[in-house]
């Protein structure tokens, strides 16, 4: 890789000399390649997406908060898997009308919040590199699976149920919001459900033993569940009125949160399926407080997702939900 | 991962029914994150770089011209390491101005170029992205290199050898004709060198045995060198009259030739240092045509690059090599 700008990423990202790097990191940043040990009886995960500015966050948020959705967003693809985060490279263009001052000061921002957010999630920077452009972060993501427990999109089969983690539709609803100057405590809450989404890294191990299939909820649930569809050669029925909604969003006028829920991305929140023989071990896992998961309908033979919304068919308005 | 666009780029990279995705990839593209099985014995290796149009290439460039520079910067940070390539993914941002025509076209010609040049190393894409931007390519290459036998920048020692593979120059005086229209065979050679050059990894694995340290020449042979003795704490003293040149760049005049070889970058040919004990396998390599590799220095204690030509010390007259 080449050097660059780079050294001012490392100089704020390495670990301190009382910091350890985990032991499965060989050679970190600062040669051509990084060196790292997977785990021999393990499948290595690999996903890859970069997140523009004006597409997939506003130009002028901060740096803090671009650093935690670009990881986070990535932790996301892992999760869907059933995988555990290990490593990942980051590769930052930055635009070169910046002055000096302005950029350190971003990086620094950037840096700090990104090392943060890694910690918190157990991966650790091995390299990348930096080039002048408009904004962007590239993150690629390396995890571990145990070779026959990832989580696919192909494996759901007629009468398992579908369910979601968490609640859906805060991430869009907030995108009406970011240009706005609402502050009161619903406002912030679904602001930081889109900068801050939760990558389900824990429910997607939980669930490796459990799901029929899974995916991360980046494009909206119905768009994202017709992927499960395709893939596994099946079709599923949904109750809208039993998508989960936060307190800020269950505010909203009705038809604009069932909008939301259904056909708004951003959220990072699992879809995903379970066999009526393993509804039993996930209800422990609710009962125990290990999972937040709701059963939205089930998997039938056939093709596409069909919605009911109050004993009638529901046309989404939305297909193929744009970002912002 | 996004699908989008992406699902283009798969209808011309995946594998076609007749074709097998070799057997350590468990799951390639079309769900959240690829599946891959790394061999137990090796350790894995990692490494990213993003291109961009009008800093790394010309932004008019052809789109299979763009494919094999990208992925050839990329496997070359693999030979620096003496790794073999395995898999890596895709971050493609492209114009969202560009017409549904042209991008079809630019699509087609860049992944048909990127699927033959992925095959002739032996590594196959394994998922990715696309987003909306100025021309950007990222990719995110994974190797593998047995554990102990990773080449790496920080042991050089005082004593050894300092060589280069190849020949240098060629690409950083193909950037002063990119523009112009010179179509002579010499011409034909600079511009390939620099839009084709050639990862070096083949001579990488040769090398894991023999070199006490290597890199790849990305930034300019002093640079580089540069990177090799701070990381292993020496100096190096080089004889500039023994830059290997080729033809082409032998026939411009002689100080701009200098210049090029010495610190014009974009070569990627391997610097690499090798103790006096293992020459004689190193001759041997070279006897029988298996790595092509000359000397031009050698390794002191200090720190620093030091160049003499004819006699006398030489000032590089460029620190810090800019890309086109």
């Amino acid at each position: 890789m080449s050097a660059g700008e780079f050294e001012l990423i490392n100089h704020y990202l390495k670990p301190a000399p009382d910091e350890m790097l985990p032991d499965s990191v060989l050679l970190g940043i600062g040669d051509d390649a990084a060196l790292v040990r997977p785990a021999a009886d393990q499948s290595l995960v690999v996903a890859a997406d970069t997140l523009v500015a004006g597409v997939h966050f506003p130009a002028d948020a901060e740096a803090a908060l671009i650093a935690q959705r670009s990881l986070r967003v990535n932790l996301s693809d892992m999760a869907a898997m059933g995988a555990e985060p290990k490593w990942f490279t980051l590769s930052l263009t930055l635009p070169g009308e910046w002055e000096a001052e302005f950029r350190r000061q971003w990086v620094a921002g950037f840096s700090h919040a990104l090392k943060r957010c890694a910690q918190a999630f157990d991966c650790v920077l091995i390299g990348g590199d930096t080039s002048r452009g408009p904004l962007a972060i590239g993150i690629q993501m390396l995890g571990q699976v145990p070779a026959a427990q990832a989580l696919r999109r192909d494996g759901a089969e007629p009468g398992d149920f579908v369910l979601v983690t968490g609640c859906l539709g805060d991430a869009a609803a907030a995108l009406t919001l970011l240009d706005g100057d609402r502050r009161d405590a619903a406002a912030e809450y679904l602001r930081e459900r889109y900068y801050k989404p939760s990558p389900r890294i824990a429910e997607g191990v939980l669930l490796r033993d459990i799901a029929s299939s899974a995916q991360d909820i980046s494009d909206g649930l119905l768009a994202d569940l017709e992927h499960i569809c395709r893939a596994s050669d099946v079709a599923a029925e949904l109750d809208l009125a039993q998508l989960p909604l936060s307190p800020a969003l269950a505010a909203l006028p009705e038809a604009e949160a069932l909008r939301y829920a259904s056909a708004g991305g951003d959220d990072y929140e699992l879809v995903f399926t379970v066999a009526e023989d393993n509804m039993p071990q996930l209800a422990m896992l609710q009962a125990e407080g290990r999972i937040q998961a709701t059963v939205i309908g089930r998997i039938v033979s056939g093709a596409g997702v069909h919605c009911e919304w109050r004993g009638k068919p529901y046309q989404s308005s939305i297909t193929g939900y744009r970002h912002f």
